[in-house]
């Protein structure tokens, strides 16, 4: 009955949302995950157009020049983008679909799709954030620390976001995600097209 | 961690308001359902208090005066209304609230009350509520016709509703009004103060 719409879900790294868009595809199999797109070469085990969509450098570019990416950056050489057109497509066949992706992506995707619904994803705790970066065990202390004072700076965008969702426990979250998903479809938009439906069903 | 909220559930006479607000409170009875004040006289098996707050007519004038009422009406000699203060505790408690009323009713509220989420509710099609309206047996054809046509101009003011929820099957509407709850408090009002608790908690 109603538009099907973008969510973007985006918050620090470490933070868990991997795992709740998981979570969340994995109880609605009928919601569509975007795949971004990259010029970096593939790795071992990553599938092209699962993992990403995997581009030439001057493909990537020609993209950015005929507006194809909802946002697109440069890290360390590589490109990373949003492919605009299979968002679209789903959009249009009324799927939802979800972007995950980090707060400065998101910001850009405000910009080129304001009509998306922006969820962002929060630790308990910035003590909680810690010990889950700690926990990787991947890391060392100053890259912790930077990661840390990133998180704190990103967490400053939350008053751009309609949504936010306490990473406390998986499953609440997960369900604050699906009631999200499930409240806006429920948003009067256009209230003429509700009860014209309605009307003509009679 | 986010303030409680007042929704305001409304729609046609017929819609099955009061089914869905029933469901909806026994899968959650920490929500509080709003008790109305009436100066007409207690019928059989009503228990005030709960049914409503029976009072007498001068209180009322009173309590009008007081501004204690978030919206009232004269029903054929009678008054009816919204006590304000027990909803404002309830919320001050941290617990969501539920009015169910009139679209009327509805529209006074959001005059006092314009933070609440008003939520209206639909049939699935004028045909199913004429059945549904006729299906109770207790009403003359003319005042079926009458309750239609009223049903079709309240449903004009759809645009002044945040949600819509067609209650085609009762338990995918009860459904939708919980999401629609749940997400309410997953929105970013203060981000300050979101960000201060997860940094206290540090």
């Amino acid at each position: 009955m109603s538009e099907a719409k973008l969510f973007i879900l985006s918050g620090p790294s470490g933070v868990g949302k991997g795992t709740i868009v998981s979570e969340v595809l994995k109880e609605d199999p009928g919601i569509h995950l975007s795949v971004s797109a990259t010029t970096r070469s593939p790795r071992k085990g990553e599938v092209p157009g699962v993992s990403y969509y995997f581009m030439e450098d001057a493909q990537f570019r020609s993209e950015i020049r005929a507006g194809g990416f909802l946002e697109y950056a440069d890290v360390h050489g590589h490109f990373y983008g949003t492919p605009k057109a299979p968002v679209m497509e789903k959009l249009a066949e009324g799927k939802d679909v979800i972007l995950e992706i980090d707060v400065q992506g998101a910001m850009k995707v405000r910009e080129t799709y304001p009509d998306g619904v922006f969820i962002f994803i929060l630790p308990p705790s910035l003590h909680e954030l810690r010990r889950r970066i700690e926990e990787r065990g991947t890391e060392s202390r100053e890259d912790i620390e930077l990661r840390l004072g990133k998180a704190v700076s990103e967490m400053n965008y939350l008053d751009r976001y309609e949504y936010y969702v306490v990473n406390e426990d998986l499953q609440g979250a997960v369900a604050d995600v699906r009631a999200i998903m499930r409240a806006e479809r429920c948003r009067v938009r256009k209230a003429e097209d509700i009860l014209k439906k309605i009307e003509e069903e009679s």
